[in-house]
C-alpha cells in the first residue's frame, strides 16, 4: 500500500488513534487540514494546546470545568440532596440539556471495563461513598445516569452492591422505547422493559 | 443549553467545523483530547503544525506529495500514455491500493459544485488540458475516476465537453454491483448499469 507524504501519514496515525475516528475518516481529516489556511491550522493548533490549561476537574463532582467548584456544585439553588452518577462530562451535559434535573452530579471519568482494563480504583468511587457518608445536607438519592450497555449495567451492579449499606435511595434511568420508535423493530429486552415499566394514563 | 468550560467549547466548535465530524462526535473528541497526556497532545499539536510544512502539490498531477515532481509522476516505468482524473490524492490512493492501473494521474484538487460555489476556476483544469495538449508521451487515454453522484457526473459531463476536441479517449470507471451487494437491495440506476455493462463469460 502506498504511503502518503511523512507528515501527512503521522498526521493520519495520530487522528485514527481518537475514538470514533476510522483510517478513512483520518485520511479525510488530515487532507482538510492540509488544505486549511495557516490561520485556521494555527487556531486548532492554539485551541488544542490550551484545552487543558483552560479546565480542571471539580473537586467536589469531578466533572471537568473552568472553575472549581465548578457552577453546579457551587449553584445554593440546586437540591444537593439528589446525587446523578454519570460516566462522563458529556453524560452530565445531556441531562443538563434536558432541563429535567435540579439536583447535582458525580461525574466517574469512565465505567468498569475489565477488558479495556478500567477498575474501580480508576474511578472516581471512593469520592463517591465519602460523599454520600459524609454529605451535608444528607443525600438522600442516587441516580445512575449510565449508558444501558454491557460496561454501565457492570457499573450500576458494582455500585448498587457498594452503596446498598449506605442506607441511600438507589434509583436508575428508565428504560423504554425512545421517542420515534418503532415496535416492530425494537430489541425484545427494550420492548420487555417498556412493558414492565408502563405508566398508567 | 449549558456550555462547556471555554477553553473546550472553542475546541468543539473547532472540530464541528472539520469534515464528518458532528457536534456530538466534536464533543467526544475534545474530552478524549483534555484526558490524553500533555506528551500525546503536544505529538498532535506538532503533527497539525508539520502537516503543512512536510508537502507540496505535485506539480505535474497535482497531489499532495513530498516531492515534486511527486515518486508517480517521477516513475519511468509507469505508462504516461494513460491519464486517470481524481478528485483528490485519497482517491489516487485508494486507486493504487488496486494495483490494477499503471498509469499516471491528475488530481483535480475536488470537484464542480454550484452548490458550494466550486467552479472550473477552482480545480486543476487548465494544467490537465495543457497535459493533453502537450503531453510527451502523447497522452492516449483519459479514464474519469471520480464518484458516481451528482457532483462527480455533473464533472465527468463538463470535462467530456471540453476534452472532446482534443481528440483523445475518454472513459470513466464502470458501474455496477460491488462485491457482496445484494440484488435484491439495490437501486434501479446500478442494477440497470450494472446488466448494461454485463460481461461475457
Amino acid at each position: 500500500m502506498p504511503r502518503y507524504a511523512d507528515s501527512i501519514q503521522s498526521l493520519v496515525d495520530l487522528l485514527n488513534r481518537l475514538p470514533g475516528i476510522g483510517p478513512k475518516s483520518a485520511e479525510r481529516l488530515a487532507f482538510h487540514i492540509v488544505k486549511l489556511s495557516d490561520d485556521e491550522r494555527e487556531q486548532l493548533v492554539r485551541a488544542l494546546q490550551n484545552v487543558k490549561a483552560g479546565v480542571k476537574r471539580c473537586s467536589l463532582c469531578g466533572q471537568w470545568s473552568g472553575a472549581s467548584p465548578c457552577p453546579i456544585c457551587a449553584n445554593r439553588n440546586r437540591d444537593h440532596a439528589q446525587l446523578c452518577v454519570v460516566a462522563e462530562t458529556q453524560d452530565l451535559a445531556a441531562i443538563e440539556r434536558t432541563h429535567e434535573y435540579h439536583g447535582v452530579y458525580h461525574v466517574l471519568g469512565g465505567v468498569l471495563n475489565p477488558l479495556t482494563g478500567v477498575t474501580s480504583e480508576d474511578l472516581n468511587i471512593n469520592t463517591l461513598t465519602n460523599r454520600i457518608e459524609k454529605g451535608n445536607p444528607k443525600i438522600t438519592e442516587v441516580i445512575f445516569g449510565l449508558n444501558p450497555d454491557v460496561e454501565g449495567e457492570t457499573t450500576i451492579l458494582y455500585l448498587t452492591k457498594l452503596l446498598r449499606p449506605l442506607q441511600v435511595k438507589l434509583t436508575r434511568l428508565a428504560r423504554g422505547l425512545p421517542l420515534g420508535a418503532n415496535l416492530e423493530y425494537a430489541d425484545e429486552v427494550t420492548l420487555g422493559d417498556a412493558l414492565k415499566g408502563r405508566r398508567t394514563l
